[in-house]
């Protein structure tokens, strides 16, 4: 399979590092919109391509992944490049997902391509826990949350308050909350007790902490909602131990069955992820391999994880798989 | 969805009370090698047939569950009425799937109908998540762990030990190895360190208990290769206690990524279930409406649960999917 990566940034770097673990994947080329020359791969031998060069590269590419982000990147790129290849996105705006997979299904379709649109592990592997709990257990709850893990989102409205120099957000799951889901106690939880957010703050020289803390604390959207912990740092312990991106999370189905419904089950799905891009890049070559495959078989069109079954991600076959795997 | 099932013991009654819980579903049909006339379905207006009238239910049963035993029953029973319906069992001994697949899935495709085997949560929902963390993580370990729960074929081997009246085996998970495994230390575990074994004995009066205890702990192939328990309670505390069949347990898959493999993920799946029969029976019955529908839509043959696309397994549709749980 010949992967192709347009955004050589946090994810098309995990794309890059993944196809490596990846013995049936080779990384053929990087698109970008920036100057080629200016990215320098770390695989030998690939080579770096202007966007505008589109079109001379559709024999070289099997599935292009696209590494842009959802706010303005994918939502003109998927569809735009569905008419040159196969292409998977990480599509992560859920409410805006029904439109994004109306136009890309139609331009896949109408070339003759196969797309899979919001894949990684939110939406992603959380997305199919859901559904195999919901549809299991039909009489029970759903619970997802989120870390402990860095929220770029939140890691950058912090740095927009005055006085910051450098900062980072993690978001964690309240552990009391995790233990009564766990027991199945079906709470109801607000915001605030599900999640609780901590920042690391580098301050500018002089700057008005108190005025800092309170101004993070208090917005709107980002922090009003819950507790929040501010602690301020160096620039040298932010480098020291701030650098990762890692993240994770959960997700519960609790639910019941029985005659007079008297028997309790839960189900939780976890991941502890030490980066969280090249984790989201590791699932979507996976389900890059499903796409090549369902293309070959000759399906056209826009795809979900939902849409695809499990054997379709793994480089081994039908009777390898039942016969060690089952 | 026309419901029919095969086999009124735990598992059977365990799909009846499923069937409730799904509003798409009914139930239509017990068969059973017994007397129709000593069996009382809890559902009414459900009728019990023998299995000699196999050949008039053919229009009344979209999907018939096979409820009997991995040992005897249905290597003989899948493959015989995969002639007459749609079939789904809860085959598990995995050894011998790829020739239980084999006849399966000629049996099915001689006549049309799609069967799955082996469904439930191990083989099963487990089976799908060592599938996904193999293939998400290609370089990395697995780890099954089964319990806290009631293993019958152990149950049943203390039962048969001189001196003891009733008795029930819980296996065990160590705590110590699930810590390593979840702190993503790649541990290699022998069976002892995995699994504890701890039983509840009844003896009989006047029995020599220090000789139960003997017996069961050195027993070969069930006890010896465990660190076992072995408590002696009265009759009324077995029933008050231990009269549920509670099972569960955890899949892990830990893995690295990043172009020096300096980044640890693990991935954690965990049941914890009341009822063994109940939940295996819920898994049953979404995978038993995903092949309803490949039926309908003209597949023919044996499948697995790494065959099904996630979506086929809800009654929702693709778009009400899309839409609110990716």
């Amino acid at each position: 399979m010949k992967i192709g990566i347009l955004g050589y940034g946090n994810l098309g770097r995990g794309v890059e590092s993944a196809v490596r673990q990846n013995p049936d994947m080779e990384l053929t080329a990087i698109l970008t919109r920036r100057d080629p020359s200016t990215i320098k791969p770390r695989t030998e031998g690939v080579k770096v391509y202007s966007v505008n060069d589109v079109a001379k590269l559709k024999d070289d590419i099997d599935v292009l992944v696209l590494c842009g982000g959802s706010a303005t990147d994918l939502p003109e790129q998927t569809p735009e490049y569905a008419k040159y290849f196969n292409v998977i996105d990480s599509f992560d705006t859920h409410a805006r997902i029904p439109e994004h997979f109306a136009n890309v299904d139609k331009a896949a379709k109408d070339n003759g391509h196969v797309a899979l649109i919001s894949c990684g592990w939110d939406p992603g592997m959380f997305s199919i826990m859901r559904l195999y709990g919901a549809s299991i257990l039909p009489e029970g709850n759903d619970y997802t949350f989120w870390g402990k893990g860095v929220s770029q989102g939140h890691s950058d409205a912090i740095r927009r308050v005055k006085g910051v120099k450098n900062g980072k957000q993690y978001t964690i799951p309240v552990d009391e909350a995790l233990e009564k889901v766990r027991a199945g106690e079906n709470p109801t939880l607000t915001t605030r007790q599900k999640h609780v957010r901590e920042c690391f703050v580098v301050a500018e020289e002089g700057a008005d902490l108190a005025q800092i803390e309170h101004d993070i604390k208090t917005m709107p959207n980002y922090f009003d909602e819950y507790d929040t912990t501010v602690h301020f740092i160096t620039e040298e312990e932010f480098n020291a131990n701030h650098a990762g991106i890692p993240h994770g999370g959960f997700v519960f189905r609790t639910g019941v069955t029985g005659f007079e419904k008297e028997n309790k089950h839960v189900v939780e799905y976890s991941l502890k992820l030490d980066s969280n891009p090249e984790f989201t890049s590791s699932v979507i070559l996976a389900f890059a391999r499903a796409i090549d495959r369902l293309s070959k078989e000759g399906q056209t069109g826009c795809k979900t994880v939902f849409d695809i079954a499990p054997a379709y991600l793994s480089p081994l076959s039908g009777e390898e798989l039942r016969a060690h795997m089952l």
